[in-house]
């Protein structure tokens, strides 16, 4: 079998190469390099993002190599001996800097930093913001429909229309968002998830009568029996026909654990469903509910209609993040050679803050979360904060509990602890969750959470600006 | 280093089994049976969708295994040793009739079949939706971009906002669909995509003055060089100093090959970069643009504002299908031990077609798309074609050109002949989108091509309804 995902090494763009070789002839590739992840709008037109992917990119990191497959290839694509012979000693030995998997991150401030030399700092940029992008983007979506659910099970079903193999990671991201299990055999294998699935309508369709179907399988599966019961009519034929295998399965000593409900109005159904269910003496078998289902109609369920539907099983809006299906992390050079770098931009909200960093998580009095201080490092308190775009905007925060939120997590390449597995990376999201105050949490124009400056941050970032404008203009 | 797909046997649903294992227990796994692929709406607001991912599917049905570590996974799960002795013996043996890649498919007409034991047939059902259901969706984004880009270069950018390792698979479908190249250096590799890319802004940034950075990558990629020019400030910074560059570049022999713009209007920029390149007497240096580009901008670029832009670097918008990132195709059970199945439901609409099944392309007296005709296998000609889901609309086609579409690509679980590369497809892709109607390919509201049943098709579809409702009310 091919291993699709190999030589991963070369899973990049191939500017991070390019740029990687004029590095090293130009002797600059051993100078020391920090970059800075960060985006700047939260998708879903919401209030936060819930940080997902570290464990992958720290794994892969690792074990980065350029194997002879790879140094060939880019020797046809005109590389160079010299530079080949160094991607052959490659090793990522740089420092990450990163708060745990599940934790709120919020635009503009650095949620991971990469140092290191510039060669391996600038190597990986494109891996790095493909898994962390895309893990954190399916974390925070699954949290949200976590937020409208409440302890009600939420179930991963959207293998078959996540974008080819990036499902194996849409699955655990789920399950750091909030997810309780999935369907996905495979991720549930590598990240320990507990694995969810009933039957198809084929399942019924290969029966004479949807009975036989239903029969069939509780003789096999018995307490772990769940019925989909819309193949041909929802409440004529399928919610019947499983009272009568819950009988069935009474007078063995088992239980049916569920019927799920897979199209036409999922409200009216599970009503009507729950309605029979209990005449029929069986209110301990549950309602499970799919289709096209995101938070919005979660929480109409729930919320809006009361429906009594106890698992809801997620597909294609989860995996896909379908109404905003691409989270802008970006990952810009901060510092080189010790001294800080800025990217000018016509706008001051595309402009990086140059040096290296600190951010720090600012509590109120009642330790919910009440800002963001990206400080200089070194910088151990802060005693206010700026607007990074709006100059007369800022905020007193030095009587306030402040956290530094960058911790090493990679030293010399290597990781420094055990990373926490999806469901405890789940618990500590969370907790975080329950911290943030519910304006900064509602989907309709939420609350913006304060980022800001700090006064020493953003004087800098002023002078780089100034000089380097002064420079442009020195130029003509 | 962890190859992570694998094994790929379950990158899965788990109700897969848990049905393969039910069919298994009934003794009714070896039976024949027929699935059909298809979807039911286009997506983007289209009108059509090009097929793609068979070459992808195609490579791993045909050395798909359950190895011991899958095996001992699926037994702690509770799955039995009789079922997981089969499985371990398991090979995909089935017969696959598709289209070639780049196929334009349309919706409800059967886009692929799997025909084998029940089975094997069930076991692929998710990977099969996984890898053509986004495949197709990434080429068919990719091929409205080509419809409004004329001859001018697509090139994909989009790894970094790639659902983490769908990037994969995505910089392929691109090229089916139209792109010329990609920046994905793995794809490159994998798929004999040519590869693009330029520099970072850290690249500039990581030099003193930005002439300095573009001076020394031109001396190291001579022609090939494409300058980024928007670090500092694009028209008074970035487009002088590429000037300059590109006098010493000539003074060498060499040429400028083109100069990137990255934020800003692109319009203005566009026109105001190729006046101060054309006035120092750079009119072969092409200009690249890029950033958050999608057909529609694309088009206004080109359409509205005359943008003298030659290379278009697309990234999110393609690789996440953005304003639409899911295709909704589906699997259904067709027939089984040679009887016609058949999947009800409230409306028409979400029925399937019973029976095995060919789909005749029809078209006008001058050569064009006009219709697709849904029959029952055996038919080799079709007079009248009808409405799936209005009964009183049909129309004639027996006057016309009518080609089978559905063609046996595996046989016996292997492929009988080389599929096409990615630039092959992308050739055909060309031909047939070159075959369609204007009224088909628009943007707004497109025409919706004709795809009917045959009359015994219908006649089957509507006598399977009606004995599955007699069914539903004898039981009563």
């Amino acid at each position: 079998m091919t291993t699709w995902l190999e030589p991963i090494a070369l899973y990049t763009d191939l500017y991070e190469l390019t740029m990687a070789q004029g590095y090293f002839k130009e002797g600059k590739s051993e100078q020391r390099a920090t970059f800075d992840y960060f985006y700047r709008s939260p998708p879903f037109g919401g209030g936060y993002v819930v940080f997902c992917g570290l464990a992958t990119l720290v794994e892969i990191l690792e074990e980065l190599r350029f194997d002879n497959d790879s140094l060939e290839f880019l020797r046809a694509q005109g590389f160079e001996d010299d530079f080949l012979e160094r991607l052959k000693n490659f090793r990522f030995e740089a420092e990450v800097r990163a708060p745990a998997e599940g934790e709120l991150i919020f635009p503009y401030a650095p949620a991971l930093q990469v140092r290191g030399t510039l060669l391996e700092a600038q190597l990986v940029e494109t891996l790095l913001l493909n898994l962390l992008n895309f893990q954190s983007l399916i974390a925070t979506k699954a949290a949200r429909m976590r937020q409208v659910a409440g302890d009600r099970a939420l179930v991963d079903f959207g293998l078959r229309r996540a974008h080819g193999f990036g499902g194996l990671h849409a699955s655990r991201a789920a399950v750091v968002g909030g997810f309780d299990a999935t369907s996905n055999v495979l991720a549930g294998m590598h990240y320990d998830i507990p694995l969810s699935g009933t039957q198809a309508h084929a399942w019924i369709q290969s029966f004479e009568h949807e009975i036989d179907a239903f029969r069939a399988f509780a003789e096999q599966y018995g307490d772990a029996s769940v019925l989909l019961v819309d193949t041909y009519d929802t409440l004529k034929s399928g919610v019947p026909n499983a009272i009568t295998i819950a009988r069935e399965l009474r007078d063995r000593g088992q239980s049916l654990r569920a019927i799920r409900l897979d199209s036409g109005d999922l409200a009216y159904l599970a009503r009507h469903a729950r309605a029979m269910l209990d005449e029929a003496g069986f209110p301990e078998v549950k309602i499970a509910a799919s289709n096209n289902l995101d938070e919005h109609v979660i929480r109409s369920l729930l919320s809006d209609q009361n429906a009594p539907i106890d698992i809801f099983g997620v597909g294609t809006q989860l995996v896909t993040a379908y109404d905003d299906p691409a989270l802008g992390g970006v990952y810009k050079l901060a510092t080189l050679d010790e001294k800080p770098r800025i990217k000018l931009s016509d706008s001051l909200r595309k402009m990086s803050f140059p040096g290296n960093k600190q951010v720090f998580r600012i509590r109120d009095t009642h330790g919910q979360l009440y800002a963001d201080a990206v400080a200089i490092e070194g910088q151990t308190h802060i005693d206010r904060i700026h607007h990074p775009h709006e100059p007369h905007k800022e905020t007193e925060v030095g009587h306030l509990d402040q956290t530094p939120l960058l911790k090493p997590v990679m030293q010399k390449g290597r990781r420094i602890a055990e990373l926490p597995s999806a469901f405890e990376a789940r618990a500590y999201a969370r907790e975080q969750l329950a911290a943030l105050p519910p304006e900064h949490r509602r989907f309709e124009n939420p609350h913006i959470y304060k980022v800001g400056l700090s006064t020493a941050l953003r004087d800098r970032r002023d002078q780089a600006v100034d000089q380097a404008r002064e420079r442009i203009r020195a130029k003509k």
